[in-house]
């Protein structure tokens, strides 16, 4: 089934191939699509519905301004004119990051008690010439030789194409269906488009061009530019040829510049690199997990989208080794019947994107997931994104399709989460097989391999040869060699013909390449004879389940998911992140900034300190709801006000953020119920303050 | 006051300086000397102190065997023959470093109200040649044209003049005094030693050079390998002139290969150019913290000493901006009855050690310390080393003397501790004053300024230059701009001057440089009159005080400090790491195998988990001793064993690794006492188990 077939809804970003997953195809972003997704999936949650807030109000525009001024993130190095492609995270992007990676850690590492390693940025070249990356890990440019700029190749085409269509319906009078956010932000090679009707066929095939822009290799590419006559839309200038641009940053480590290094691409090479220490570390048994988080670094031509593509991220991956001979799961059953939304490789190729919805037990029961261990990743990985606040309707698993997967894969699939921008590739959840283990093996010759003692022994039969060196060497000189090379790489059918020989004969004669005469060899140099043998250790190359985060993305989707205008007061945006992860819990206000207010302040923000809950006091002279209406925008979840009534009675009001609920009580009460809002194992609101007094606003 | 003068016990390892704290004068790692700290300061612990343990037994092998056993870390890249300074952390290691890490973010960020913030590591050009770094942070080295072989030349030519030092030893019958434990296993270029005596004169000649060996400049270095005809000490050969050798990672960004970047140096380049949205962040207000954890990169030209000297590693940054006219610190009193140990500048350049024990209260009064911002700091540090388990008899302040210091530099503290290797710099507490921002603003143009409202306004009286612009341009024409220019540089005494002129003639007549003839300027073109401004606004460079961490050092210091050989089994090997930071809290141990104690085990370890505690179940055969033993080595500070009474009544003991103390309870009181003892607030075993039932232990 080829790309071209596929309806054009089915046409999504894939801003990257987290760890490789689909082997160096890199599909490119593309026109984003809104694909509605599967309305039977409903939010777990109660009183909000941020899908119905944001729906029909969301424009990312007025997010981004939240953003930018609330210092979530910002270009790097803007006082110098920036670095596309490299952005600074600021204290409530800092924290949101932490938290969500602190959630990570104790949802996957402490859970399943796995091993976090921390591996190195800098790789020495020959490392990833062995995984393929230097070779293989590459997009495709071209370049203006009179003016040096330079084109990331297939978004060159995509968008020439796609102005040449658009000017057709301008020319046919008919307005262009769908505006594309992006087209209002980023820097655009086409600037105007000329209204130039085309022949129906010269629309058809640009189309077609179109639906299958992500599959083609550069050559190809090169000859589209040709065919549709692709230059410099800025110029008219004639381009090169597509080249191959790699995208690792490259280096040289240590002074004599000799040896080339990169900046890795991934964290998952190291893991693999420490297989052995990590069985050991792991007395030895099986399966387990590695993981790590940090930073990779991935040299983008040209990088847009914001935080979904960038040149410098955080990944966090675990790589789950697992005997390829059993790829069940000793959990499984905690999570089998957990419904996902599941968008497989046979509906996408009969090119349709209907979501089912249905239980991974049942998905592994019918094979349209591969092996229990891959499913119970895929639950778990749904476990862990709803937890940090993404919205299950905007989540789905979708499958890799034959052509997207590399030979050796046995199975991928893809959490997406639909933002702006259309469905992003967040999550890669794929099972590797022996790939990486086996090549760096072969590569440096150690072996990366478990051991099993075998409770019963496998026996064993079948011929053997053997030598007797001390004549056969002086007998063949230089040809010995080559004659046991022979002689050891025959199949079991030769050996028994050979065996036959010797018995009858004495001798055998054999033709060896590369040597012109018939090869003779009498029974006193060799013996073929058929053996028992018994094996009590068992030898295998583990296959690897990896799921790969891309934590830069799921904070962006996170953010979009849980931004909204509060009803009725459109001006007033907020972010609804989870108490679990939100940058601060707690904004501490007193009433006014009379200094009468300051010793209970300070109490209240020690005894949160000492619960380990982030607080942050605004004791401005903004008035409450406008200091609140401040925090909303930084997704703090909870307000403490102190005021006249606390310097009588020692009570506090706590609001929540999206409810704009309040209830009183004495502060350790207070304390006590916002510990239990945020922790690990959040209560809701209700339960949260079921002891603590109802109290009725006076002004928001 | 030169190095030269300072006696050799002051010599010291400051592996880098974290941050350019002393403006890219890089000191070298030289002999290591064991100086015995001042015994008054104790430990502030109960029990155990390991010191005691340690001291008579310490050895860098047997650590390091352990440290390498249980993978804390090991060579990165090793089953590809390994990269000098690149290490990865196993599950231990990283364990302990993220806990570290934890109470880093919580001791400073979280306690302090901080604004973390996440900066890319890729960096242009431009940032790092305005900070100075492109021309400065460099080492020098020399190479071998005929091998290729590249040397550090400071270190060179320290080893060469040693070895004939030694050599002169040897040969007049001798014994070297000092081993030098890096002797063992550095790979030194001097291979062998020949037993040649020195005349006396040299000998004192040599030592002076050694003395002062981290004082010399590139061309002073090349003049001594001249001078003592310094070869390559393999073959003989002739080496290079010293060349500098700049230490950071250099790469390009972007497919065009023209925008040249770096990989930082240190994470704090990314907080001065953030410097204007953290103070909007801030609410403007003054005085206030950004704070950044990450890897940064210095390319060594031969890394050494394992973790202490690495080519990628943690920093922890925190830049605290004030007013440089107020640097007091409004929580300076809970901290100034901390005692710390203090050498003072005027101690070192009077050749002396002495450490000084006193109140950093009294550090400051007294002027020892320059201001209480710095001073609170140095105790924050303090106590946040002594929390994660450094004794407190191997830490000491170190002041950085007069010519250790940049220009602009107030005052700098480094915390050393000691270790096999020497005293180490782990952190750098730096008054860096404007410095910073004050480059990046002249070279960008953007003002990095506080602006404060001034409650009184600040009244000025002085003389102005007011042209008639009109007139004024066309009259003197390309000249206008230097006469103005002119005019507008005048001091107040000059311009009184010119007033009066101005005034006596109604012109006025000045000689402008470039301007051949007097410059006639009559008053119909000009006014210089005394007026009275008042400003209202005071606007500022804010002064930055950079407490600068080494996690990795810090890491490597705190496994010295902790390791012990159990008294009376001393094949036993322990790391005593508080609870707090311990890698894993808690073995699990049942009796054995026995499939009768695995829902025990399962449940305490699901109780754990959700306490947030890790744990790891140890159910292999081994006895119960050996699987302790196991985990000493690792750290782990708790041990839970299940046996048949468990089974009976519920009840399951609790081990402290240290004391191999044991109590006994039923399973939720001793998760609970658990979860005290691990706490950022933790409380001491008798304390934590004071509610158990105290157990005598069967076998160890």
């Amino acid at each position: 089934m080829l790309l071209s077939r596929l309806p054009n809804q089915l046409r999504r970003i894939c801003l990257t191939n987290w760890s490789l997953t689909n082997h160096y195809r890199r599909l490119s972003l593309v026109k984003p699509k809104f694909i509605p997704t599967n309305s039977r999936i409903r939010r777990p949650r109660g009183a909000i519905n941020k899908s119905q807030m944001t729906s029909a109000t969301f424009d990312r525009e007025t997010l981004e301004s939240v953003l930018k001024r609330r210092f979530f993130y910002a270009p790097a190095f803007d006082l110098y004119g920036g670095v596309s492609g490299l952005y600074d995270y600021g204290p409530p992007g800092c924290a949101l990051q932490a938290h969500v990676v602190d959630v990570w850690r104790k949802h996957f590492i402490l859970e399943e008690d796995m091993l976090e390693v921390d591996c190195t940025m800098l790789t020495p070249y020959e490392v990833l010439k062995t995984s393929g990356h230097v070779d293989k890990f590459a997009d495709w440019m071209c370049r203006d030789p009179a003016t040096g700029e330079i084109f990331r190749v297939d978004h060159l085409v995509e968008e020439v194409l796609e102005s040449r269509l658009k000017g057709d319906k301008d020319a046919r009078g008919q307005a262009s269906a769908f505006v594309n956010p992006e087209d209002k932000k980023r820097k655009k090679k086409v600037k105007e488009i000329k209204a130039i009707q085309l022949d129906d066929a010269v629309v058809e095939e640009y189309e077609s061009v179109l639906a299958q822009i992500d599959g083609y290799s550069g050559p190809q590419l090169g000859e589209l530019m040709k065919k549709y006559a692709i230059v410099n839309p800025a110029t008219g200038g004639p381009l090169s040829e597509p080249l191959e641009f790699n995208l690792m940053f490259e280096t040289a480590i240590g002074p004599s510049g000799q040896l080339k290094g990169y900046l890795r691409p991934e964290t998952a090479q190291g893991q693999f690199l420490n297989f052995n220490k990590l069985l050991d570390s792991n007395n030895s048994k099986m399966p387990f997990a590695s993981a790590s988080i940090g930073k990779s670094f991935r040299n983008e031509i040209s990088p847009r989208s914001g935080l979904l593509r960038v040149r410098e991220f955080l990944m966090a991956e675990i790589e789950h080794f697992v005997d390829p001979t059993d790829k069940s799961h000793v959990r499984f059953a905690e999570v089998a019947d957990i419904k996902l939304s599941l968008l497989n490789k046979n509906t996408q190729q009969a090119g349709r994107t209907d979501i089912d919805v249905i239980t991974i037990g049942e998905a592994v029961k019918t094979g349209v997931v591969d092996n229990e261990t891959l499913g119970y990743f895929l639950a778990r990985i749904y476990l862990f994104l709803t937890r940090i606040g993404i919205d299950p309707s905007k989540l789905r698993f979708r499958q890799h399709m034959a052509n997207e997967m590399a030979h050796y894969a046995a199975d991928c699939w893809d959490a997406e989460l639909k933002t702006s921008y259309g469905w992003i590739e967040c999550v890669g959840c794929a099972d590797r097989s022996a790939y990486d283990l086996t090549v760096h093996s072969n590569k440096t010759g150690e072996k990366l391999v478990v051991r099993q003692a075998l409770s019963e022994p496998i026996v064993t039969e079948g011929y053997e040869v053997e030598l007797d060196k001390k004549k056969f060497g002086p007998k063949f000189k230089k040809d010995g060699k080559a004659i046991e090379q022979y002689l050891l790489s025959r199949s079991q059918d030769e050996l028994e013909k050979l065996s036959e020989e010797l018995s009858a004969n004495l001798k055998i004669s054999v033709d060896v390449e590369n040597i012109t005469a018939p090869v003779e060899i009498s029974s006193d140099l060799i013996a073929i004879e058929k053996k028992t043998k018994q094996e009590f250790i068992r030898e295998f190359t583990p296959n690897v389940i990896e799921p790969s985060f891309g934590i830069g993305r799921i904070l962006y989707s996170l953010m979009e998911h849980s931004f909204y205008l509060r009803p009725g007061s459109e001006s007033r945006a907020v972010l609804s992140f989870p108490p679990l992860v939100a940058p601060t819990k707690v904004l501490l206000v007193p009433l006014s900034n009379d200094v009468k207010f300051d010793p209970v302040i300070r109490k209240v923000s020690v005894l949160l300190r000492r619960a380990g809950i982030s607080s942050k006091v605004d004791d401005s002279s903004a008035t409450i709801g406008r200091r609140y209406a401040r925090n909303d925008e930084l997704g703090t979840p909870f307000g403490i006000t102190v005021d006249f009534q606390t310097l009588e009675d020692g009570t506090i009001t706590l609001r929540e953020r999206d409810s704009t609920k309040q209830v009183r009580g004495v502060i350790n009460d207070v304390v006590a119920a916002v510990q239990a809002m945020v922790s690990l194992d959040a209560v809701p609101w209700e339960t949260g303050t079921a002891s603590l007094e109802v109290f009725d606003s006076v002004a928001e």
